[in-house]
């Protein structure tokens, strides 16, 4: 019987870092954060330029296929993703088999992965690369469907019969239509393109990482996509936004908003929307979504919540700002998405809608050039010991 | 614009190595692998053993708790998991949803997702503990819950109502039962038994890997294992088993491997069951199972398959064998469990049902000393790009 020390006795093995901090494990060409200038580009461009030009289905082109389409192109990968809306009859079955209590994300990662049931996907181990129409193909139905899936348990959840998709609108329309039955107004229409696009890429954090795992073992798809939404789900990924309205409802009122920093800061404490691995100035995406609350307020008037957010911004640069804690996107993400009339455990499920871009981005890209992800472990255990027969135990 | 050369610039960044090949993720003492000696140890204790002597339920104590159990401990552990092998109505009628022509692997994968809306699992984020009584439940929950799921979707695609399980058998004798309706001989049970003992964990492959990801946001323990099923069934991971029969089928007679394998060799082809990425010697599971069939074919005749099979192991030890190329766990285990009249298409979730304990012992050590996994990746793209409007593109 011996017992390993703790680091590897092989000097050729590298560091271990805990979350693989700092480790490299993919090439990409996909999107690039500069944390220190608090700038993000997707394939090179400035998403503020997208935020304020592009669509929705434009990003996603641009984030699958590297480059902005043509007239041509996307006008039929508009049509294309209008086609694949509708899910089928056994899917809206299978989810009336749910639990009302289920939470979403979890109704959505079995969602996905029923989906693929449904579209059997091949891909041969040898060539390593899948063929190039299934594989747009997937990504098309996977990114039309989602919107479809997480709107038809919103309202099955409740008893309401699911609203079938329209295909004379906008993703972002369709979606909202979906969910409340009324076809939004061309303000919550834009701030959920603003949205989904804001949150359809963010290099490897841990969701896309998982797609990349599950997708190195040549897993289909829906497979990958159902492992995403499931690392997604985490409350250490995912729901951000919901505990900082969580917190600006317990703060409850401009006046207490500093007796309530002040109490974290002493006891050291995170404070939920503040801060970021990445960013170490104000989270460009932030900065986007607390513009579109502001046209929305031109209309509609602010919420009370938003003096208390904008009041804890306000204290806390001066101590958190200047050690690079800013507000991140869900510091203000859920605000908006409150503003819109989504119920709160939805957050998580349109970072979804939007995410699933990214997920397929980065699965098509290590299609080209695979290798399973098999890591080492170090080993601290002990070795050599023997089964003792239970009456001896 | 500018382009980025594909090696980082940042001289602090560790090398890239694609599949994190001898990469060290985390600190383990779970499993250990000995591959130039073809030796795998649980918790310091040989397989060879625990497959001579021990069961299935004792295993899974084992690894996850980290010491043969004591006789109280064992008895109570062995009625916990009979107590939770059945699945819901729900579960069943989400079943009947799938179509008929559904893979196993996505069944089983939307099943365990689906679990985990019947069983909320709440932990904090702050402690980063989740309560031990509630871990403990829902991993006995997902292990006894598992060959339920399997059986139930094997039978319910051909029309047949699923066989509700028996509380009076061993995990293996259950599985069984459930799959063919018939209480099986002890011969049987045995075999079933040590092939679930010999899968049941392998240090850190792709599946374990990814259960760690998905979990170390802190997702719900059926989202975690539901990630994982879903990253074995890829081709590259789970189902080797079935190829090395579809081979042995095609190969036809013991006359033909000689041609078969040169004709592999000329062609520099890989042979479905020789060489595995750790082992560099026979696979001890290789041989364990190996000898179980031996047991089955004194009572029961040969297989011409497995004729060719040890021909094939023959013929390839002078020129594959030499360099470490070997038979792996899934050379054999395909014979047996066909042996065993089960169909093609359950072998890799047989491999599950096993498994499923390594990824709970994995995800038990990691919620110790959780870190969010956040690699990073090796920018390839481009900067500093303008959004084009689409009609001068």
């Amino acid at each position: 019987m011996s017992k390993q020390t703790m680091q590897p006795q092989d000097s050729n093995i590298p560091r271990y870092a805990p979350g693989l901090d700092g480790i490299p494990v993919a090439e990409s060409s996909i999107s690039f954060v500069d944390g220190k200038r608090g700038h993000l580009e997707y394939r090179g461009i400035d998403i503020e330029e997208l935020a304020k030009r592009s669509s929705f289905e434009e990003t996603c082109f641009l984030l699958l296929y590297g480059r902005l389409p043509g007239a041509d192109d996307l006008a039929s990968f508009v049509a294309e993703f209008r086609q694949h809306r509708r899910i089928k009859y056994s899917i809206r079955d299978m989810i009336k088999c749910f639990p009302e209590s289920a939470h979403p994300m979890d109704a959505l990662q079995a969602g996905v992965a029923a989906l693929g049931m449904f579209y059997p996907f091949k891909q041969g181990i040898d060539t390593k690369q899948a063929d190039e129409e299934m594989v747009h193909l997937a990504s098309v139905r996977l990114i039309a469907k989602m919107p479809t899936l997480v709107a038809a348990h919103a309202r099955m959840r409740r008893g309401d019969d699911p609203i079938p998709p329209r295909d004379d609108l906008s993703h972002a329309a369709n979606f909202l239509y979906m969910l409340t039955g009324e076809e939004p107004e061309p303000l919550f229409e834009r701030i959920m393109d603003v949205a989904l696009i804001v949150h359809a890429e963010h290099t490897l954090n841990a969701s896309t990482f998982s797609a990349m795992v599950t997708g190195s073992t040549l897993a289909d798809p829906y497979t990958v996509i159902s492992s995403a939404v499931g690392t997604l789900s985490g409350p250490l990924h995912g729901g951000a936004n919901e505990d900082v309205l969580d917190m600006l409802d317990e703060i409850d009122s401009v006046e207490n908003a500093e007796r309530y920093l002040n109490r974290k800061l002493q006891h050291k404490e995170k404070i939920p929307g503040l801060g970021h691995r990445v960013y170490k100035a104000k989270d460009p995406r932030a900065t986007l979504l607390q513009k579109l609350y502001g046209n929305l307020t031109q209309k509609y008037g602010e919420d009370p919540t938003y003096a208390i957010a904008r009041r804890i911004e306000k204290l806390s640069r001066s101590t958190l700002g200047a050690k690079g804690v800013c507000p991140n996107v869900d510091f203000y993400s859920g605000i908006v998405y409150r503003k819109l009339g989504i119920e709160t455990d939805l957050f998580t499920p349109i970072f979804t809608v939007a995410r699933v871009v990214g997920w397929l981005a980065h699965w098509q890209e290590m299609l080209a050039n695979n290798r399973i992800y098999r890591p080492i472990q170090i080993y601290v255990g002990e070795h050599g010991l023997h089964y003792i027969p239970v009456e001896d135990r």
